[in-house]
């Protein structure tokens, strides 16, 4: 099973491909699509959904997963945050798969051990789990702990299937 | 030209198309997409994108305008909002159109002519710029007021060059 994990932003998007086969995980690939600040919305969130659809065409993940946005005072942020969001949850659905959520203290949780770990816990986790990984940067880092996280919860769902 | 109005939501997003010729408006169409609240989020902007495709093509509008999201404490509801403007802004970008963004106050100075008119009145004087319109719902003519927006606001700006 291969995962495609999607950590969203409007300056960047985080993404992470991982392939899963029972316990054991390898990593595909890594990276980050940008849009410029300087440009309309509109043009931004257009370039957004072009790499990252270009992505889904080359990886062609069976799975996504995508960070639960953490809400927060700064409501501008979060309508910037939400408008990007809302294209990286079109794209899957636009090859027909649907997509887990995980909130960042779950992610962090199943990747590090614990709910507040810092990022540079996160990353070295993530290369301790997918040898021979290069990140691409923090964005695509938390991507691929998203995709880490979702292929332990499947696993988990698996299990109890099975148990029951 | 043809302006699209967007009046953008998740659960009812609000569309309406108008012919402006210099200062002369026609209603051709209006109406509401919708998406049900029960569905995956994703499931429900892959609808609302399909929707809103659909009208771009059967109305072929030049221009788009779209209401500035007026960003408040109720920060759930702004990222799930957030989520619906990005799917709407990203379809007349994929049509290579650009999109005017009008502030909800600015819109209804223009069509009601005070910042702080109420729903009711918005409707009857878009009733009134826009004579035989029958208007899908209060979403709807929302979105017609912000397509009547950017057309005077567009007659403006091509006034303001012609004087300079």
């Amino acid at each position: 099973m291969r995962v495609l994990g999607i950590d969203p932003g409007l300056r960047h998007l985080g993404w992470g491909v991982i392939d899963v086969d029972g316990s054991r995980l390898r990593h595909v690939a890594n990276g980050v699509c940008d849009s410029e600040g300087g440009e309309d919305l509109s043009l931004r969130l257009l370039s957004l959904h072009g790499q990252l659809t270009r992505v889904f065409q080359t990886y062609q993940p069976d799975q996504a997963a995508i960070e639960k946005t953490f809400v927060n005072k700064d409501a501008v942020g979060t309508l910037k945050l939400g408008q990007a969001r809302g294209v990286a949850l079109l794209v899957p659905a636009q090859f027909g798969l649907s997509v887990g959520e995980y909130a960042p203290n779950q992610v962090k949780k199943t990747v590090v051990g614990v709910g507040h770990a810092d990022k540079k816990q996160v990353q070295h986790m993530v290369m301790m789990q997918l040898p021979g990984c290069k990140l691409a940067g923090p964005d695509a880092a938390d991507a691929l702990a998203i995709a880490i996280c979702h292929a332990h919860q499947s696993g988990v769902q698996r299990m109890k299937v099975r148990a029951s």
